[in-house]
């Protein structure tokens, strides 16, 4: 009896999926506003069979940023305090660290005198915390980490900071047969290992900033090895060269926060056919943060929604969420 | 009553889904060898829930080699052929290639002395012949070329040269909840245009050798410019490197045909639970190829099937397909 029980759950659930679910809204944290509209108007036109805009499933690529677009950037990018928290864990290892920077600074708890440094500052600290373990165990040490660290404003799990009319809108998308991808200035390897329960994005669909690695055999086993020297960064103008390198399709659809997505949007509308642009604005300093320095919003280094991204918006025709007045619910532990 | 006509449309075929199908072959075109049952036991058992060997479909991922394991390499690679085709359709724009060579011994119909310099004339062909254009210009020439160019021995379009069994192979995996990927030495870029039609393979499952690539505005449109710059060679211990970098997970089961897949087979079958490693062995003189040099075949510079990896083959037990033996069609036009 139990293969023709099977056989009839698997009808219903099909019968079900067969019942028009328009009356739902798919979309539920969003308030009825012009983004929401021109989402909807965008995924309908594409999807509608006979439609000029019709796009075959195959070539519905959607992309979306990650810090700052799927989940909170402020008050810095999460992968930094990943990166300080290794310091921390490592620093016993490293007495050298003491009097070198920007580790001493950092371990002295003062985060601005190390950054000081810039971007070298910043990749020596990427190298010394991110490479030297095999592949298997760096997704291990990120899983672990994220199982316990907290952001400093909301008191929750990282992995909980993430914005749930995105995680709706990652949902209807592939409800309509797009295939949803992150491409983020962030880490590959740092975002594989939750992507998937976070956003419902598996790692081959993750498109990221790498390191190189080096196939070996260690105890007879055969592992990767992520090595100190840069690979590829995905951000700006390596947005598009990624998404090339990785997909091999323009997408159709684009979604960023900053002008590191800027290039991504041009290169997705540049295609032929209907497509679709979106930029958030993070103007919600009440339940998030508010940063530009677009609109007047205060200015920050990191994730910098400029006065001439926003003039470019308005000529391209690009959508602007703002969070405060687009959003009903920024977070989902908001209820 | 259309809706509803519709409807009931839908349901005959997810009806017809449910009816079991094993009844039906789905690798007609293998014999009843070893081979074949190998492959069908190991899908059955990791597709089986609550089996100890079962994979959740996400984490089916398969890897394939191109040239000489989903289509023919001899006598030389389909890419090199295209590659000399596009030195003669280029020469008039290049005076200077009458006397430099590897272009000179080319132009004369002189393959071997152009290819004497190794990699490095190989190289320069490539590089001559595969940059300066954006990317979707190289698209349209590779589908160009293909829509005429033939087969020397076959007689028929490149194309068709594809391995009927590994087509069937693909299909059966993908009807099992398998992801299919192309991991190979060639071009990427070479790959994509026909990988879909061919092999049912989208772009963003192809992973390849692959040179760099530069975002700009031509004429205000956002293109990508193919540089004269390697990238990366997705070859040998380079195929781990790009299964990592592209899918970021381990394949379950790998496909291949030569020394060039050894490091792809052997990080396969490091990873945990039940795994599937395959070689082709072109042992077929009459209906495709004959070569080795392992199993006392002639020796090929391309595509080398080593007696050091056939003996690999025995420890680590891995499948070893015979052409002649073990298929019962090898190409789709033998009918």
């Amino acid at each position: 009896m139990k293969p023709i029980r099977n056989t009839f759950a698997l009808l219903a659930i099909t019968l079900a999926g067969l019942i028009p679910t328009q009356a739902q809204d798919p979309l539920p944290s969003w308030n009825d506003s012009a983004p929401k509209k021109a989402i909807v108007a965008f995924v309908e036109k594409v999807t509608k069979e006979g439609s000029p805009d019709f796009v075959r499933p195959a070539e519905r690529i959607a992309t979306f940023d990650n810090d700052g677009t799927l989940w909170c950037e402020q008050p810095m990018p999460v992968q930094l305090f990943f990166a300080l928290d290794r310091v921390k864990a490592l620093a016993p290892q490293h007495p050298e660290w003491k009097t070198k920077e920007p580790f001493a600074s950092l371990l002295k708890g003062d985060l601005k005198t190390a950054l000081a440094g810039g971007d070298h500052a910043l990749l020596e600290l990427v190298m010394a915390t991110h490479t030297g373990m095999t592949t298997t165990e760096f997704e291990r040490i990120v899983k672990d980490w994220l199982a316990t660290a907290k952001h400093p404003k909301f008191k929750k799990p990282f992995i909980d900071c993430v914005y749930q009319p995105m995680i709706e809108l990652l949902a209807y998308l592939r409800a309509n047969g797009f295939k949803t991808f992150i491409v983020s200035g962030g880490g590959i390897e740092f975002m594989r290992p939750w992507a998937e329960k976070a956003y419902g994005i598996p790692p081959e669909q993750v498109v990221g900033s790498s390191i190189k690695t080096k196939f070996e055999m260690r105890d007879g086993k055969p592992v990767l090895v992520r090595l100190p020297e840069l690979n590829f960064i995905d951000d700006k103008s390596g947005k598009p060269v990624g998404i090339n390198q990785h997909i091999g399709r323009r997408p159709i659809a684009a979604f960023g926060n900053s002008d590191g997505d800027r290039e991504m949007l041009e290169y997705t509308q540049g295609g032929i056919g209907a497509r679709f642009m979106l930029l958030v604005l993070h103007d919600d300093a009440a339940r998030e943060y508010a940063y530009g320095p677009a609109k007047g919003l205060p200015d920050t280094k990191l994730g910098a929604f400029t006065p001439a991204l926003y003039e470019q918006t308005k000529k391209d025709g690009w959508t602007v969420v703002s969070m405060k007045d687009d959003w009903k619910q920024v977070f989902a532990f908001e209820k």
